[in-house]
Parts: structure tokens; C-alpha cells; sequence
């Protein structure tokens, strides 16, 4: 059996965990929090979340997880068979990730931990999310899903990306994604009705609660 | 036949490049630097080089084009074939670019370009370059190759992020890479040895002396 280690209020970890169910693969969650303690450093070399333990050993890196939970295991593919195909899924997550999740997590501490924002952080990101989100516009398809007509990793990645990009940039600088993103809403009350994702949600919803509490 | 957008004196350019060498695939160089123009961002949605142009269109992000290489001709595989091993050479190419290339990239400027390199941001990057050589020291194996006993992906990664990240590492900070992390001069030695390896360099060097020109 796999274990999953992370957190359910963590977007990446949620991403992993929407592929296991989806896949119907059994996992034990490991809750923790990224860690620099040696001992973890020697399965994520980052201490990242989330991390999957395998028969084999640990495997670091959302991507990297969801390639391999697809390769081992094709059944219920995240991937499509034809090789141009799985190019542009893994084109498309890898731009989410890089162009629109890591620019948009320079304000997360800003947004949602209450550190101070600074405008000159601000003016900074700004043109740096623009781009990024220009570039998913050129390769989204949202017919109905983020690649084409099947579920992939580019929708996990994105479902679990858009909602934070999209606070951010409404509250930094006043820009709905939805807006600028034709056929996102549509798509997002797609994935909002999949029972795996509302499974998903839960957790995170009362992992949040607790945080809160 | 395919086509390599992009110029020989980019360190992702040329892992694309050697990738296509090893395999023996054919291929026509169309020299250009990363652009802006709309005509370029419909093929590449970044701007970036390398893109590589298929019969089935237009392919961004080097390590993707890497994964499409060897997924299409698996002759002179640079993967391994078990599912656990190729998760691992994922997982190293990845953070020999994220948290190494991406992270000495951020001085560049000031130690290629002669622009000025201010102590603050030497200050910020110095955790983070030592954070990410920590954790490749965790994945790398050398034995021979960078990821075990196979010429992977990996190899062509950190070939053409080493040379860069070490004069960084020297310039900025005084640290040699070569004695930080056991092993890399054998492994570069070995590397700078194959006929491939040597053939994209002279590319590169000839280019880099067109430029100084």
C-alpha cells in the first residue's frame, strides 16, 4: 500500500491524492507539514509535501508522482496514450505550475498569512502572472477538460492552482481569472461536481476548520 | 524530419540537442533567441527556446520535449525502463532545475552580463543554492552516471546546469561545486569525454565566439 505524506490543506499534496482516488489505488495519509528534519530530507530531498512512499522507496515532486502513478498503473489513465498528446498535458501542467502557481505563491504570505504586502513585490509579480496566465491561454482546451476531451494531470494541477492564483489576483490587483479565462468557470463547476474532488475538499475544508480552530 | 528552435549557447538548447544526437534523430537547427513576437509565442507560449517542432506541432519546456523523445523512439533510451527508476530520474532533472538552475540563474546578470550584483541578493540566494546542491547530493548517484548505470535525461540536465551553477557557486561565494558534491569532476570528465557531448560544445563555443566578435 502507498503512503502519502503531507497535508490536506496543502494544493499539491490534494493534486496527488485526487490521482490515487481517481486511479482507486489504496494509501495511507501521513499527516505532517514540509520539514528540513534529516530524517525526511532522506525521502523528499527538499522536504517538501507531498512525498509518496512506494514498494520501491520515495518519490519527491507532484509531477513526477502523477508520471509514475500513470506509468505503473494505466488503468484510469491522467495521461493520453498517443506520445504529441502526453507532450502537451505535461506541457500544459508544468506551465501551471512554473508561470502561474510559483509566481502567484510570491503573495501567498501577503494574502492569506497577513504579512505585510509590499507594492514594489506587487509591481514585480503583476507582469509575471499576466505572462504565465497568457501562455495557459494558449494551451488550454476546455473541451470539456483542461487538455482535451479527457480528465489528465493538467486538470488536477490546475483545479488545485486556479482557486489560489485566482485570490490572488483578485485581491492584489483586482483581476477575476474566471473573467480573463474563457470556458475556467464552466470548467470549474465540472470539477467542483466530480465526487473525488468534493471527496478531496472535504478534508481540506475540515483539515482548514482545524487550523482555524 | 524535426526542427530546433532556439541557439547554441542556451544550456537547455543544447541538452535538447545532445538528446537528439544520442538518439540519432534527425534534425534542422533554426537559430533564434527567446522572443516575445506573437508569431512565436503560438508555437512556444512562453517565449522560451527550446521548442521543438514534430509532424504533430509544436512542443515547449526542455525536460518534456526529453520525456517525448524517449517516449516516441525508445531506441537509445535515456529513461529507465522500471517505473520506480524513471520516477527517479524525473525527480533529479527536475531539481537540478528548479532548485539549482532556476535558483543560480537569479545572478546571472551579474556574474555573466556585467551588471552589478547586489550584496542583497547574493545574500538571498546563497540558502537557497545550498538547499537545492543538498538535495541533489541526496538523489545523485554517479555510479557511473548521474542517476546509476544508465546515460539518462539527468546527465544532459545537469551537464549543462553544472558548468553554470560552479561559476556562480565560484564568483559569488568562492565555493567549488566540484569539491561540495563527491564525485561531479570524475562524472564531468566522463561526460566531456563523449564524442556527442564534444560536438555540442564545439557548436557552443563557436557560437559564443561569434557573439564576443
Amino acid at each position: 500500500m502507498f503512503k502519502l505524506y503531507g497535508f490536506p490543506v496543502s494544493n499539491y499534496y490534494n493534486m496527488v491524492k485526487l490521482a490515487l482516488l481517481h486511479k482507486g489505488l489504496a494509501f495511507e495519509e501521513i499527516i505532517m507539514r514540509p520539514s528540513q528534519e534529516q530524517d525526511y530530507l532522506s525521502k523528499s530531498p527538499m522536504g517538501k509535501i507531498p512525498c509518496l512512499q512506494t514498494p520501491d522507496g520515495f518519490i519527491s515532486e507532484t509531477n513526477v508522482i502523477l508520471d509514475f502513478l500513470d506509468e505503473a498503473y494505466p488503468d484510469k489513465a491522467l495521461l493520453p496514450k498517443e506520445h504529441f498528446a502526453r507532450a502537451k498535458v505535461r506541457e500544459l501542467s508544468k506551465s501551471i505550475e512554473l508561470y502561474v502557481e510559483l509566481v502567484a505563491r510570491q503573495l501567498y504570505r501577503g494574502i492569506f498569512f497577513g504579512e505585510t504586502l509590499s507594492e514594489e513585490l506587487k509591481i514585480k509579480v503583476r507582469p509575471e502572472l499576466e505572462k504565465g496566465v497568457a501562455a495557459l491561454k494558449c494551451l488550454l482546451q476546455f473541451s470539456p477538460y483542461a487538455a482535451g476531451a479527457q480528465l489528465t494531470q493538467a486538470d488536477l494541477m490546475l483545479y488545485y492552482t486556479a482557486n489560489l492564483a485566482d485570490m490572488v489576483a483578485k485581491r492584489a490587483y483586482g483581476i477575476d481569472l474566471a473573467t480573463e479565462v474563457e470556458g475556467l468557470r464552466d470548467w470549474q463547476q465540472m470539477m467542483d461536481n466530480n465526487p473525488l474532488v468534493q471527496q478531496v475538499n472535504r478534508d481540506r475544508d475540515q483539515a482548514l476548520k482545524s487550523l482555524a480552530g
